[in-house]
């Protein structure tokens, strides 16, 4: 059997260790021919193969990014880009195709599916607004990185006495923002499902500046927004493809900051150490497991679907019921976030 | 309110998360008096207490072990003890004490909560095997630990062409075996669950070592057992207390594959490195949100029950359920570990 | 003996190791007060003072920051502030005071070393730019800090085919850019000591990857700037207090290249990182064997001097060798860095 | 040119950067011939060549172990090794030989080069004891091992209120002991240099537990002695090659301590995860400067010697001066490691 293996959307840590899965078990346990295509789904598109074997997995458990590489790019975004999908397919002579990536990636597999090709998917995005499952490759890692640098900027704020703004990844959804800021002891978060109040933030700071200590850390999603009608009121800054541009947020509320409460302020924005480097244990066995599990369907005769953590279990869920439904950190983790805070 | 809390056990990462949750939460958003008991049960039987406010928690949360000491001390295995414990709860007007701990101190908590003290418990065990929960405080380190000793050691072990075995803690269950030795790309994982065949183990080794690579990596849990009746049948080494003795496998394990297999090989014993140092953010995470359930639970007059991750939730779950219950590793998780190797 | 302590400037890990070690040794050793000041030379002039002994000093070896607090602030740089200073060492009865700081209070501290106060100095800077030592507090740890950020987005230019520039810290020297560059695998490396040409820039990317590979890593200095009179001739970007801007020549010189190249370009500014967190084994090291020799020196009645790494040993280096004149990077490093590229 | 390249002894984190930059800068800049020897001197004997050139040296910076393979085999240990050595050497057309080990290594350079081969060594032992250089390829990877070891070890000594022996390498001298001993706030640090006195030992701790702090870490290195006709007098136990067996004298001197004190005591050998996994960015800089350096000798026609870092720079050192005199800790840093516990 011919297995196509794609990796799309921007990269992260974790998707080598579900390349390494799928070739091993594929390979090792089925037979199956693993034929890669180079940077997502621009290299079915072009034809741009790189047949798998065990040579190319080797030690790439520990290393970040992908081997395969990468592209944003998505077929069903141009005309007859689906067509070229599938003639690449059958010239391939591919049975089955599997697809990591996140929303958009997943969303083209689903069109390419409804085309007839047998699909399965795994998720990765680190912002985790993936549904259907508990995690997605890449999130995990992230998390830890952005916990680290929030460990770091606190010592400085606390020797200063400053406040300091951090601005980490998260365009629709607070999940890093909320992880890393309970872990890092945040004293405020702010995600983009809630817009927020700058007269609120600006008094929680003097409050907290006057009671109890005299400096504090801000965590910022770049997707946040000020409430509409606020007196911080602004108009989100896109970028060239309509994407939220990286550290606008993190720079105006640190300059708002400053201004209305005198308080010696300054920002860092993460950016792409974010989605780089060695994955964490979490993250290879997230995607190990996610590989062989692709697997497994495949050989099943299953289509459609996207594998999926659930508790402790790897199961597997449509990819109707996934694509275009941003999964938002539940009420009971906020209010997690909000106490501790 | 007075609230009583205490850390039990072995010590890990993650306890000063949930010491940190439970002062910020009873304290803050509910007024509650929280009174620390130093050194576990031992400290409730000795009237040690220690009340805990915001300065005790201060910087606390990216710290390892238990602010509040602990000891592996049970009142139900002494005459007296749940008296006495009773009695100073008494003494000390405690309306309702939060137990931090493993199996032996759960286990306790029970007979506390049948003598009609409001209990909640919430779960910490390097090994995972609580039931009820996907996670317990310390395993998640614990896990990031042993895979980075892999990690170190792989490198020795293909330089050197030789078989290292790497001995992780786990006496009941394969949880850390199982896992590191997929985040790390071992081999072959041995754990309690499945008593191994040191001739399998043999005849493994060497067919890999002809075909495929001139090195290995044999992760073994250290309560795993050779398969009675096997060439390696062994009594289990057991210390003072009746405890597995650390090292007694591995040390045991590395001299027999070197006998049978002329191959150069090594043994590494993790030990108390597993169970210390700073918390990743995933423990963290953990511990800040069961001291947040514990303490929801105690203002709505639940008793005997654990908190518990389920998923993306933390829930309530009767203790009644997971005493003397050691979770097992998912069969899908072991395969996946197999079809690895 | 009543010794006073006070860190000055940017605050950096490995000043809590120095402090711990001065009190260690000091009281110790010898039975003298310890005398802090808190927030620098602030503290001296308003007589801001914190005795320190053994519980001050519990568990700070492995924390960031300073437990003293830290101010930028000069007293020589102010009317009457040298002499306040003078007038809260003779109401404290300091009899020797010892400075841990960068060149502002090195300078300083020379001043009031002039005015006849025995004062021996402890150098720090992340930047590494004080001369007469190898080594100053905080630069260990800023350089590993800094390669694990360069070895994150490796894997990310490398799946997505980029140009990645990566601005550190170093506004009048390039020691960070010079060391994190070489261990990350940089492919350019900008520094201050040598103005940049940007067509030499473009013309090397070019090249590479034409010839060898499709992604790239530049590693810049804050402080690096254009060549005069070459193509991006523009003003270096000062802040409020005339300092450099930090993220100014890495977004100006990541559109530059973008534009030039059309290779799909990012930047990440480390930021504040970089001084922040843990110390590393060295800094922490390097922290207490200065905190020892500095209360060697004023035991030994010495003055006017500053503790130094040379080689192996710890030695001692007058003053007035070292304040105003930067340490630039050896020229056997930097050729090393540039045949590595 | 015709450059041989070899790695003996044991593996170290940093021998890749070496390797990378003897081929980066031999080839690139002086477009030799690098010819790689797998295995240390046994490919020399065997005649087992690898030419090396970029592809080989792709993304080894980061990683840990030797891409060359090591053995701890000497030619000069052996009847006919260095006729061995020579004929291979002739028959490859070899024109000088770089040679990366430790004492073992450098000793056999020395007769290799005394035969008439151009011979530069660069030295790497995570021990630190090749004289001559302020530090070797290794040492400060394994420095940052140990300590973060006893990070961890320090939560569980605190929280349990045990004393904890950890053993650390070191077989000849106590670089590590003492180095990480500081790093990580030990309380005894135990070297080859120095034989301990028991009596002192349980002394101290017996003085430290009622005084100040109810527990203690000990550092020992593997290699360290109690005092001849002191009251814990035995033989070191030796292994199969006459080498100091690991774990031995940590295992009979937490007996000791726990039988004479009484206190919950326990040990932990660090063992092989001190030399194995990613380089520090020390070590990976020393080695990139090493190879550069060492080509740089071969280019100017020098003959044994070794290149060493003094204070900051690289220079080169007669082989004869350096073998077989192993490398003392200075008497400062144990005065400082004596003064800090």
């Amino acid at each position: 059997m011919r297995v196509g293996l794609l990796t799309g959307g921007g990269d992260c840590p974790g998707l080598n260790a579900a390349i390494r899965a799928v070739v091993k078990h594929g390979e090792g346990t089925y037979g199956h021919s693993i034929i890669g295509f180079r940077n997502g789904w621009r290299g079915v598109v072009d034809g741009d193969v790189m047949p798998l074997g065990r040579p190319h997995i080797r030690n790439v458990l520990p290393s970040g990014g992908t081997l395969l590489g990468t592209a944003r790019y998505h077929p069903d975004d141009h005309d007859g880009g689906i067509d070229a999908v599938m003639a690449t397919l059958e010239a391939e002579r591919i049975e089955a195709l599997i697809c990591i990536g996140g929303d958009g990636t997943l969303h083209a597999a689903s069109k390419v599916a409804e085309a007839g090709v047998r699909i399965v998917a795994i998720p990765k995005t680190i912002d985790n607004d993936v549904s259907g499952t508990d995690l997605s490759i890449g999130f995990h890692t992230a998390v830890n990185i952005a916990t680290e640098a929030i460990d770091r900027i606190h010592t400085t704020a606390e020797s200063h006495n400053r406040v300091m703004v951090v601005e980490v990844m998260g365009r629709h959804a607070g999940w890093i923002a909320v992880n890393a800021g309970i872990a890092g002891g945040a004293e405020l978060i702010l995600t983009p499902e809630d817009p927020f109040d700058i007269d609120q933030v600006v008094k929680f700071l003097k409050h907290r500046h006057r009671a109890h200590a005299n400096f504090s850390i801000v965590v910022v999603a770049e997707g946040a927004e000020p409430r509409k009608g606020g007196s911080m009121d602004y108009t989100t800054q896109l970028g060239r493809f309509g994407e939220i541009v990286a550290g606008a947020v993190g720079e105006r509320l640190a300059h708002e900051i400053a201004d209305r409460t005198g308080f010696d302020t300054r920002v860092t924005i993460l950016g792409h150490v974010q989605r780089g480097g060695s994955p964490t244990p979490t993250d290879r066995i997230l995607g190990s497991r996610f590989g062989v599990a692709a697997i497994d369907a495949v050989v099943e005769g299953r289509t459609g679907v996207m594998t999926a953590l659930r508790g402790e279990h790897v199961e597997l869920v449509p990819l109707s019921e996934v694509a275009g439904k941003p999964k938002r950190v539940p009420a009971d983790l906020i209010r997690a976030a909000q106490v501790l805070a």
